[in-house]
């Protein structure tokens, strides 16, 4: 069955989040790579158990939070400031260098974003990298209050995009969405971009 | 207003996870607390990501392919027979060295387990540790087919303890855990083991 539409998870798939660690490194000299990674993994922890708990707060208060988590873990002095202008630089992350060119190519089916990014954060993504032009959607969870890999974040693709789930590419660099996305029902496709065990 | 229960988690609460590491450090030298460490991570997520999914799979399965998943990050091999070992060895944790002496002084309000384990791997390590005579009950995730911290598992002791939520106290190590069980009603008692920040 072809495939009329590709749908692209945000954050580490499109867009470069550790591209930022060279803002930590400046900020926390040698603490920047631990610093992001402490502060992802978080972040992801906090969108399963804010959605299994039934609590959810937006992608920017979770990002927020992580953020403050792990600069007390490694005991980094992280004062509002700071906290602001990294929130700052999250809204400016670049896409990776293969995306500019990928995309154009790809037209003819519909393309689109499906991000737990808040609808602000991802607009502010796309503008900055001008995505819009090229782009059909741009989803964000933040209507449902739930975060993925929870199935009814998948189905509003499905719904907004009028196309049937098996009809959908769904394209990631996380291997928990991937599997979100193929349990769902798309067509699933991991980039493995850390090389890690499936 | 009184206590009359106290539920207790099992895994990192009552029982020593990492009581398993000289094993592993036995079978791959230099690894054993850098893959204990990464296969109780894993075995985390797997539960909150299946549960997030509607994909219940029981602990015993969980905890085995979070293990074949560590082994392979780290690129260590894992053949069957060692798996099964370290399975084995999962069904005899060791309680914490103050646990012996403080459950019996606890006793006149109802005491129970609360664990994602299964009831089998449970019954296993309540029996070699001569827990049996001073627990009321030893409560599973398993007939929900859901982990925590989803609602409905803290929710199993509210019935089969037949007590009042807010007349529970919950005590886990695990801060997700502790958050999830107060999130729900229970009066919590966050075991900070590890030192981690809130």
């Amino acid at each position: 069955m072809p495939l009329k539409a590709l749908v692209f998870d945000a954050y580490g798939t499109l867009f470069d989040v550790h591209s930022v660690i060279a803002r930590w490194e400046a900020l926390w000299p040698g603490h920047g790579a631990n610093l992001s990674q402490q502060w992802r993994s978080r972040q992801l922890e906090y969108t399963w158990l804010r959605t299994l708990m039934g609590r959810y707060e937006n992608f920017e208060r979770v990002t927020r939070d992580s953020l403050r988590w792990a600069c007390d873990n490694l005991k980094l002095d992280c004062d509002e400031a700071r906290v602001a202008m990294l929130l700052e630089e999250y809204r400016r992350l670049k896409t990776f260098p293969e995306i500019a060119a990928t995309l154009p190519r790809l037209k003819g089916r519909k393309l689109a974003i499906l991000s737990n990014g808040t609808p602000a954060m991802l607009a502010d993504l796309v503008w900055h990298n001008r995505l819009d032009t090229v782009l059909d959607a741009t989803l964000s969870v933040d209507e449902l209050k739930m975060y993925k890999p929870a199935p009814p974040v998948y189905q509003l693709a499905v719904d907004r995009l009028g196309v049937d789930a098996r009809q959908i590419g769904f394209v990631s660099s996380n291997g928990w969405d991937a599997g979100g996305a193929k349990s769902f029902g798309f067509r699933t496709f991991w980039i493995n971009r850390a090389g890690a065990p499936v």
